[in-house]
């Protein structure tokens, strides 16, 4: 039978299989494995053990004014933009999930329209839905790369915002400084022109990137530029849910951190984890590993490159977007499948003829699926 | 110069003081004072000493299974409820206050209407609407116990939901069973002639009550209910952010549990902190001293004995609703201010003629606010 979502197969399918004792090799999940580097999990413990009994209760609904100014200080000496972060600027989000919904929630009105970029991360539509918007995302070039006609070309009188998300899930492309100051400048005339588009950017994979490849923001080259960050990759802190929302001087008069912290009382959130945010004042910049991610990543494309897969070569991110060897791609990714090897199919993200693979897998699981990886090609090539 | 929420004059007048270094007695605060039990902190160091990798990732947005397990194994000995609850009848949430949001998401539909009953937490207005639905608050009876001729003659054909809230924030009332018994059975009868209406039980203070009163859940009486907890007040995680939905067999085949899952995920929560569902697999009966909180609720009571002021006697919760001894209770709480004592407005509440007075605030302070309340009182008896 068919089912609507494409990875409600997939995942009864897993779930089947373990229950069944079978070995899969699960390349959907898009779960870090390296969990936190040993000195974040020390900081982790003495944050516990150190708390007073207000570290345990709720906190300012933007954040602890100590955490915030942490990340200014950090942004004002590692990003070095033209202008000085302040604490104002920084608002502590669980999350870059969260911190997008409290962000729509803010800035759109009903009906109004965000212009997205293909591919891109499936949960953008009920994010922005949620605030009553609609998503219309846009075509990239062929290889993924940002293609600012088309996004300019979309812009009518209702879009309001335009999403970016660099470096990309599932492409893993990085947005080029160049193509980001292309962009600005036609923003910057619109809005001279009086339509003022925000452009917030998606960084959650902002630190996790190959060959030490740095990230370009847009924030950097347009004042309606909002960042979204994430420490779930880079800190391995997914689970226990924090990130931040940067904004330009621009927004100090318009009191936008002001109105995100009304949004994540109303939604719901009501505040970041206190002891992840204790715990950002020491150890903002132990990440995890990123060396253990390329690594990984390089024995995938391995594989890949041995079968004659061709993919976009990642340049950060934790996933590879690579195409299906038969126009079929449905029938690729069942016979996959059916062979013990899960992956997410591309049209999940507006690239029906890809699929993705997660790069979290540790090492010996990937070798060990190379025979499968093998077998499926082999059924479909006969 | 009035401005719209007369909380923002109150806020800013206390952050000014502090500013100034001026002593104030915040009773506005909403936050437990206790933090965690030592047995808690003991526990959390050890979840994160202990912690493997995958304890930091992305969790199941229902909760882990364990955890989901342990809490029906809990409620089924302690609360022995006339079926077997089992995980799948669990969801773990961050907080009650995210765990209303997913569900009023879940439940309603554009322009639906949710019944509550005054007084009120004020963020459910937000919650509800968030979901495009409208709040209709009704009158409880004099005394703040539940007035059910008020909730039955406000249904329509609209309502979906009815918002119970006990014991309730902020008067610290407890529904008894016999209310929620003749509720249950006029909802039923209801039920049966076609128009199926869902109560939400937000239990957020289920375990912080005086006298160890026991606290009567509709869910005993009608197969429509849902229980929201919270673990911010009893065991202290207020600032971690963690609590559990729990519903009756008879949403399994609905599986309203599954489609929370889906609205965790799409709403921006994602999951609820791993580390901290860990911990309540050995901390779950970890609560702090209800007996402290008692203890404070007396200190505040003896000083409004003294000054005959009159309020509601709480029998749980963490707040005294106290009726403003002079008709203008604007006047009396800008009084209030004025001598260093901060108070929240009960019309926040739909009480415009209380205030409420958070007892979470330690003894030697409560002792120390005693002369600013007499000041206040002499000023207006002038």
């Amino acid at each position: 039978m068919q089912t609507s979502n494409p990875m409600e197969a997939i995942l009864n399918k897993l779930q089947e299989a373990r229950n069944n004792g079978e070995k899969m090799f699960d390349f959907t999940l898009s779960n870090p494995n390296l969990g936190v580097s040993n000195a974040m999990k020390s900081i982790l413990i003495s944050v516990v053990d150190s708390a007073r009994n207000e570290d345990f209760g709720y906190a300012p609904s933007q954040g602890l004014l100590s955490t915030r100014q942490t990340i200014a200080d950090d942004l004002n000496l590692q990003a070095q933009r033209n202008w000085s972060v302040t604490a104002q600027d920084i608002t502590i989000v669980p999350g870059a999930a969260g911190g997008l919904c409290a962000l729509f929630k803010a800035l759109l009105q009903q009906d109004d329209e965000v212009i997205g970029v293909k591919p891109y991360f499936p949960s953008y539509t009920h994010y922005i839905e949620n605030a009553g918007a609609h998503y219309v995302p846009v075509d990239a070039h062929e290889d993924f790369a940002l293609n600012i006609d088309n996004v300019i070309a979309a812009i009518n009188e209702k879009t309001k915002v335009i999403l970016l998300n660099s470096p990309n899930n599932p492409s893993g492309v990085i947005y080029s400084a160049e193509q980001l100051a292309q962009l600005a400048q036609k923003l910057t005339e619109l809005a001279q022109h009086g339509q003022k588009i925000d452009v917030i950017s998606d960084e959650a994979y902002a630190r996790v990137t190959y060959d030490s490849a740095s990230v370009p923001s847009i924030i950097d080259f347009y004042e309606h530029s909002i960042r979204v960050v994430s420490f779930s990759k880079d800190l391995g802190l997914a689970g226990i849910r924090i990130g931040y929302i940067e904004t330009t001087p621009n927004y100090r008069m318009l009191k936008l951190q002001d109105k995100l912290g009304a949004m994540i009382r109303n939604l719901g959130f009501v505040n970041t984890s206190t002891l992840a945010q204790k715990a950002l004042l020491k150890g903002l910049n132990e990440t995890v590993s990123i060396e253990y991610y390329q690594a990984q990543k390089d024995q995938i494309v391995a594989i890949l490159d041995e079968l004659n897969i061709s993919y976009c070569a990642p340049k950060g991110g934790l996933f590879l977007l690579a195409k299906s060897p038969i126009d079929d791609s449905g029938l690729w990714i069942s016979t996959l499948l059916k062979h013990g090897v899960a992956v997410v199919p591309g049209s999940l993200y507006g690239a029906p003829a890809y699929f993705r693979i997660s790069t979290t897998i540790d090492e010996q699981q990937i070798n060990a699926s190379k025979g499968s990886w093998k077998a499926a090609l082999a059924e479909l090539s006969c």
